[in-house]
């Protein structure tokens, strides 16, 4: 069997693959984390009016040109404007105006010193400096200004995108409906309770943690006409199906068959340069995604990250946020097998100062425990032999980074033997 | 008014504030993401029992040792071991048992030989090659071993430790509860529904995204009497309270002299060297941190990130995760205020090929559309006269990173002139 490389799998992933996903209206205040269903443009201007930015004096620019604190001007105040309540509209030449942080300025104003260079003495006011013309004015619209755009379709809303939605008047947004995805796990030996159904949890919580709402699950024997039926009664329901094991190499290659039995099947791709997991494959049944992934946890989750992302950010017209990397010092070679792209646990850590990556020895496909003990994964490209001991290499975060003595693992100990 | 530096205040608010959050229980299906409030063990080994790790056919390695392609070892059939049902339980010399991935070995067995290198005929089994002892067999605890740390108390709780933990047979989590956080939005102008209340909605939202609940949220007016009146009942239901407005330099700095006015309240930090939000604040008021940070949305965001987020990491003993990070060319010299650590929004995007930083030209600490259309933060350090046009520089990333092309931003076009 020959495996196809993973740009190959995912460029035929992202053209073959397209679900439409609804939008639904959501309270603004249950948006954040949310992806935004449409553009979003302001309807107000933003500031709603030319303001004052300081608590100050308003003026015209040209009385207060040559304003010093040898030589102060002297200007009559006419009145004072706050947030909410004005004596003075308009101001004349030589007249100047008290004004609050964010209080409209008076026509003919076009610059506000600041209240502590300014001396008041009854109706009169000293200012001791200049500023440039505009100073201290925030100018109606200079931050949103009505049809500026918001938010783009596809947007992740961040708390200032839900602020500025809200500050435009939107009590409500429309935003995809959460993606509903079908888990079905294969394997007699889950079903008779002899092996925990670890690969559950594990996908469970990784939909639930991207915003996705698991919309069926059952656990499914060994047997093509059954995978079959769970799979068409879990897609009725389903936007994605995810099925775990009955795609091994051994004896019992299940899955494939289950999925191609159904009407409407079809194969995007069957196996895959990556480990762990290179029996992941992908259907499409009646145009849904079908991803079948090892019932192996570290190799599920490996698969996860890089098969069912793609196929959302396509859905949402989004584009994925940078996963947190860090840069160290390779404690130990590590070897790969050239062809495969090769994703390896390892254990980022602060050791006097410097940034040391530990690979850990266990790297079983099945092996939970690597991805507790582990922080981060150092991912080897297929075209590579594997790094040398003291290469510098760059690992993606899945977890805090810590001083290597703080991590409670054997593995940081031997790298200071 | 002489400012401490971000260093001395955060350390000040380590050392001073001390919040208690209880623990409660929750379906370790509903974990993800939750702190775990106590250290989890393992109850179980994992694997449960010694398993092959293919599909093969298991054997003494004594008796599979000279094995190869043209003189194959020919060993006796005796049965058939699956995950779930089994002929055999143990192996003397020169005998073989076909063993399915997961199955348990046999005692006596000590390898697996994969399918693909076996021919059976029969009740006999011809084998085409070797491998070191205890290949292809899982062991017994090699994954988790009764009474391995599965979580420390204070781990953000990721899928593979929920698949862990349910592995282990907890089906439920003590977890942190939700730190109950109050928003007190003070401001004549707001309640008067002059000016929107931007800030409220960044902050509630910014309060969800990072796990918190929002437990109590009031517009108050620029009155001491009555800001100190809604603090004392925020607290009364809340672990936090944060209060927006109020203390600006100028002529209406109510908020500090509102929550010193009640009792056992008392000041961590007045003012700290960042740009912006040099105004923030922090009260201990019967124990309960009090922040007094910006109205405005930009320094409130700064504010919260600095602030709020190492109260609750001491309050769960956990360690925050690496934000990401991108490196790349600034495309014009940014200046900084020496002393002030300044923090400025900018456009990190991929110009054929690499990356570069672009500097929002309107950096006002209101002005909500710089975070909208920045995707990154750069950081200057205090002692930093700014950084010049062409250096290299590292920014947070707050949102995806696209091409420059792709940004629909006049200041990304600006760098292209």
């Amino acid at each position: 069997m020959k495996f196809a490389s993973v740009s190959e799998v995912l460029e035929k992933l992202v053209n073959e693959v397209s679900i439409d996903i609804e939008g639904e209206v959501v309270d603004i205040q249950d948006a954040v984390g949310r992806y935004v269903y449409r553009d979003y443009i302001s309807r107000v201007d933003l500031p709603p009016f030319d303001r004052s930015a300081v608590d100050g004096v308003a003026a015209r620019f040209t009385d207060v040109a040559g304003a010093s604190e040898t030589s102060p001007v002297l200007l009559k105040l006419v009145g004072r404007v706050d947030v909410d309540s004005s004596d003075v509209t308009s101001l004349s030449q030589f007249e100047a105006v008290l004004v609050s942080t964010g209080a409209p300025i008076p026509s003919g104003a076009d610059v506000v010193i600041p209240i502590e260079y300014c001396l008041i003495r009854d109706n009169l006011v000293y200012l001791y400096r200049t500023y440039p013309r505009y100073s201290n004015i925030s100018f109606r619209g200079e931050d949103l200004r009505v049809g500026d755009t918001i938010v783009r379709k596809g947007t992740k809303l961040k708390p200032w995108h839900v602020a500025a939605l809200a500050a435009s008047g939107y009590d409500s947004v429309e935003v995809f409906r959460k993606p509903r995805i079908a888990v079905l796990n294969t394997g007699d030996e889950i079903l008779k309770g002899l092996v925990p159904n670890t690969t559950y949890y594990l996908i469970t919580a990784y939909i639930k943690e991207i915003g996705g709402e698991v919309s069926y699950t059952k656990v499914v024997p060994d047997d093509i006409e059954e995978i079959s039926e769970a799979l068409r009664r879990a897609l009725q329901v389903s936007d994605i199906a995810i099925i775990t094991g009955g795609s091994s190499v051994g004896s019992r290659d299940l899955a494939p068959d289950a999925v191609l039995k159904l009407e409407s099947s079809k194969e995007i791709f069957r196996g895959v340069r990556i480990r762990p997991g290179r029996t992941a494959s992908a259907y499409l049944v009646n145009g849904k995604p079908v991803l079948l992934i090892s019932g192996l946890p570290v190799a599920a989750y490996i698969s996860l990250e890089l098969f069912l992302t793609p196929i959302l950010n396509k859905a949402f017209g989004s584009v994925s946020e940078v996963k947190p990397t860090i840069s160290g010092k390779l404690v130990r070679r590590l070897s790969n097998e050239v062809g495969f792209k090769s994703f390896y646990r390892v254990i980022a850590c602060r050791d006097r100062g410097e940034v040391v990556i530990i690979p850990l020895r266990l790297t079983g496909s099945g092996i939970l425990s690597t991805l507790i003990k582990a922080n981060a994964i150092l991912e080897v490209p297929e075209d590579l032999e594997g790094y040398d001991e003291g290469s510098e290499v760059e690992v993606t975060l899945i977890g805090p980074l810590e001083e290597c003595s703080n991590t409670s693992n054997s593995e940081t100990r031997k790298s200071k033997e």
